[in-house]
């Protein structure tokens, strides 16, 4: 391990970043524990006033976009070429404090420190507080990095709903938006992105490592299965005669995580979505429907893990007398991040004396859709026990300052040489 | 076998019970296929005013009671003791025509025979279309026949209500009947009850038999099985250190019918009922609640079955940290049938040439009601590859004739002497 005495680390308050998190999860924190902040919400505009004003504090210029995402922007002498980082500001239902609103305020303590502590950058440099990612309120993941990078479709402004009804274009309005102007807030002066987020895993934690450089986010392929067999009386039909669509459904479920399991980490497979019918407790089930989540940062592990999966179920299907039908309703590649920028990480990370590694993304991130347009990176730091999309959601004060001080040596070296 | 020459079987035309069936089978036909004749329903007052017009035509003295049972009565010497037969006139929710009904037409029908090809009967003989007992309304199960018994609380009738909020009191009100009397339904006359019904499996079918004589009805438990786990997330958290509750619950579920089928027949398993929670593709389930409906004819062997399935669900639960809850929610006894019943039933088949095998009924049945409080017996006719509770439910009309001939050979013998 080299350290790079070109560069010293920047002073961030150890207490700054946490206290931050704390005080932005008071908006959307619910009576029962874990904090519901959809996008376009109350609790959301409540959280983007915090940021705008710490964000003013800070000495950043701070603007909203056509879509809603709020930026604070160190102006560099060149204004026409930026850095970003930052993550997302809404919650998944019930979520916690950490998930995405870290990466916003540890880029915002960056780029403060950085503007205290540093001298002009040569590029400007931002902190984005991005709109939905999580999909919660209009299932539009990935809304806020799509309108930057201009993939937003004028159609789905109407053809999107929130449970209630409401349509994004009028969530919209009724936040003073215009949704006809949405494509002003796309980019074109972004040279790279990065994003700062907790790892959501145990991998950082389990080995006690400060931030964790990610080398691409995973590679994941999402199914519903349909296993149809036969309605009969639970009483009068013998097991031998039976065709019992909930049994194949049960031994499919236990092949698909077993060959995740015989893979070994990163491999991963969930069936989260059970629906049993005709459901009666004295009805042999006729047919079960189930969702299949697969994931590997390999395509081609993926793709041997989807076949294996595929080829046991109709097995087990054929054994059992079972109709089967997979339908396969997402899948998305593997989006590797920039060598270059992960370099740029691990340079930072030795340079603040921060132990690290290399590790993939099991979930999907606003990087992940830079990265497949600029040059993107993501730094991960520590979740207590793993735990992510609850209340229990936690990283240490010391854990958030030290990845705010990489964050910021990061960035420093991307937009002053 | 021996032939008893004493009595000769009495004639019954072979098409007569499977037209009644088919035309019986138009009041509450749905069209899409199957059956929806709901206690109190239009379907419902419709197929009785359609048997009480052939009981008319047929005879016999016809009355309805204080709960909406329908009888119709062969009146004999001594009037103050009665032979009762027949069966429930509901189904389930998209069922089949010979569920129920046709244990009342071929009552009828051997009610008709026997007035017109025998001397007035010692005892009345009557046949009975029973109200409620599949429960598909009100969960009400064994309605009709617990109101004959006096089995039935004042309080049920408004605490009970239908999908839509009908209690079973206003349900009453509907068709006529004040609830305030249902009493006057119970009887004290009724010496001996006797049901006909299909198999509802498949053994008859499968060995070419004319009847089964039913040894008894099995004994019952319904669980209701939770599994508790821990709710992650489905990308980020590696398989080895998952609480997955539905792997658990499909553990279990598979144990569960493994366990029945080591048993053979006659035991049976299911898991009909299946919640999982939270219920979202991307996350770990946390909890698996699932119904479990375990038969045996032998109690010991049910108890045995019972014993085995909370053994190996702990067992399991215990290898994957998962939290297991049992709760039973229903245990019913068996109900034997009376020896000398049988006895009848066995010398009437043979009297008729038919071919029969004593077997268990899997099912619930009035009869089983009937059993518990006075001498009570049930003759089973096949269903064609054991179908039932759906529109594919069959029995041939020659079988249907088969069953009503040696129905009237036993009432015979139990009502003239």
């Amino acid at each position: 391990m080299t350290v790079r005495a070109a560069v010293s680390p920047f002073e961030i308050p150890t207490e700054q970043v946490g206290r931050w998190v704390r005080e932005l999860g008071r908006c959307g924190e619910q009576p029962g524990g874990g904090l519901d902040r959809p996008q376009y919400s109350v609790a959301w505009l409540q959280a983007r006033d915090l940021l705008s004003s710490w964000m003013h504090e800070a000495g950043l210029d701070v603007h909203t976009d056509a879509v809603g995402n709020l930026f604070g922007r160190l102006v560099g002498r060149d204004d026409g070429r930026t850095v970003l980082t930052g993550s997302h500001l809404d919650t998944v239902r019930l979520g916690g404090r950490y998930d995405g609103a870290l990466g916003i305020v540890t880029g915002l303590a960056a780029l403060a420190a950085l503007r205290e502590q540093a001298t002009v950058p040569a590029r400007s440099v931002e902190v984005v507080a991005l709109c939905e990612e999580e999909g919660s309120r209009f299932h539009a993941n990935y809304f806020g990095s799509r309108s930057i990078l201009g993939l937003v479709e004028t159609a789905e402004l109407d053809a999107l709903v929130d449970h209630e009804g409401v349509t994004l274009a009028q969530a919209m309005r009724q936040v003073g938006l215009d949704p006809a102007r949405h494509r002003e807030s796309e980019r074109s002066d972004i040279e790279a992105f990065l994003e700062l987020h907790i790892e959501q895993g145990p991998a950082l934690y389990e080995q006690g490592l400060d931030v964790g450089v990610v080398t691409g986010i995973t590679a994941l392929c999402w199914q519903m299965v349909t296993v149809t067999g036969r309605a009969d009386h639970a009483g009068t039909t013998p097991m031998d005669v039976r065709r019992d669509a909930l049994e194949g459904a049960a031994r499919m479920a236990l092949e698909i995580v077993a060959s995740a399991r015989r893979r070994g980490r990163p491999a991963v497979a969930t069936t989260g979505v059970w629906n049993v019918e005709p459901g009666g407790a004295n009805i042999v089930p006729a047919q079960v429907t189930f969702s299949v989540d697969l994931r590997h940062p390999d395509a081609h592990e993926l793709d041997a893990m989807i076949a294996e999966v595929q080829q046991r179920c109709a097995a087990i299907a054929d054994v059992g007398g079972l109709g089967l039908d997979v339908e396969t309703v997402k899948r998305e590649a593997a989006a590797p991040t920039d060598p270059r920028l992960q370099q740029v990480l691990i340079d930072a990370a030795e340079i603040c004396g921060a132990s690290w590694s290399h590790l993939p993304s099991g979930a999907g991130h606003d990087a992940q859709l830079f990265a497949l347009h600029l040059p993107s990176a993501m730094l991960f730091v520590p979740s207590i026990d793993g735990r992510s999309h609850c209340s229990a959601e936690e990283t240490p004060d010391e854990a958030c300052a030290v990845g705010a001080r990489v964050l910021a040596a990061s960035l420093h070296r991307m937009a002053w040489p």
